[in-house]
């Protein structure tokens, strides 16, 4: 499974791969054809098969996908056998949503502590992480060996938080502020989230093919 | 431009072509080549060149295309040309930073309420909009005329929530909740928000392809 090269368009799509195959797992489902697993995910069966053979052939013609073993290969790809360690730069309100969501823990991703230059939210905990002045992100993240920092500041302070991130040796930067941070590729891979793009892909279906008022 | 089919895919990549069709125009620049958005945007020339022909030929051979003309016909696709009231339903710190993030405003999305069971939060506002009792969104939604609702409830609260949606007449929900929505895809048009997939885009990257330590 090294070195092989799979394109950004099916890692995309792998998350969902792996939930789905996580729900039939579930359901005690053990094996899927990908034509069934297209007709659940709404996408061709044409494609699941060229995206699954990424990972060599999991799918045996006529017999179908091992859900449990395909589950469990595409989340160690995605990183799920492992539990990351992670901080937060910003401690506003989306940091605080964050923090509160039950959902990173279990799947082994861990927010050990916020970081935040505000005096004011300096040494006051968000659910029990306490939010430190991010003068001690550098020793912090040395100490505690972080994988990854997730920055939910403000535009205007993103690329300063950026270049802390990078100096206190962390190279993987999940990235809420919206703009695109000016940083060395080579020491570290950003990971934009772009809310309003998911919101103007709703209402591109509002523009283009209105839902007519039924009654 | 009316009933032309886009498929999920191309409808996906628009608002990155219209972000970057915006700092262009912005930055004064009137026409450009397929490969030079290509390399500007990190994706294939070809690439570009079909997706775009979905819109009728913007581009001329050898001309490239018309920066300002191509922006403002996605952002119409995109439904940027007219203002869309939204609702959020759970008035949490997800509600909070969304109503805090001003980008929205800024392209004509306004927040015109919140709505929530909590009796504790009823009553207060969030940077001047009312928290309301979601009793209350039916009537208001249809005296408004809300477009769209964005859900920012807990996972267990999340169907119960959609289903006042759907009863207030609103078409749209942009869905933070982690789950997926039993509606009437006929009456009411889903974007969910998989927060988690973005993240594991990255954990892929991390797992597959690491950054090496480079002192």
């Amino acid at each position: 499974m090294k070195d092989v090269y799979i394109s950004k368009a099916v890692i995309k799509r792998l998350p969902r791969y792996h939930r789905f195959l996580g729900e039939l797992a579930k359901e005690g489902v053990e094996r899927i054809s990908s034509n069934d697993l297209a007709e659940m995910m709404n996408v061709t069966a044409s494609q699941i098969r060229q995206d699954l053979n990424h990972f060599g052939g999991f799918g045996q013609q006529g017999y179908g996908y091992n859900v449990r073993y395909l589950h469990e290969e595409i989340g160690n790809l995605l990183g799920l056998n492992k539990e990351h360690k992670m901080v937060i730069i910003g401690a506003g309100n989306l940091a605080r949503a964050i923090t509160n969501y039950y959902g990173f823990k279990e799947i082994g991703f861990l927010i050990v502590a916020l970081f935040d230059v505000n005096e004011e939210l300096i040494g006051s905990e968000i659910k029990g992480i306490p939010v430190r002045p991010l003068s001690e992100l550098s020793d912090f993240a040395k100490k505690e060996e972080i994988d990854l920092a997730i920055l939910t500041v403000p535009k205007d302070a993103a690329n300063a938080a950026a270049e802390e991130v990078v100096t206190a040796g962390i190279h993987y930067i999940w990235n809420f502020a919206p703009t695109e941070l000016i940083v060395d590729r080579k020491k570290v891979y950003v990971e934009n989230v772009h809310l309003v793009d998911s919101l103007l892909e709703l209402t591109f279906e509002m523009t283009t093919r209105p839902i007519k008022e039924s009654k």
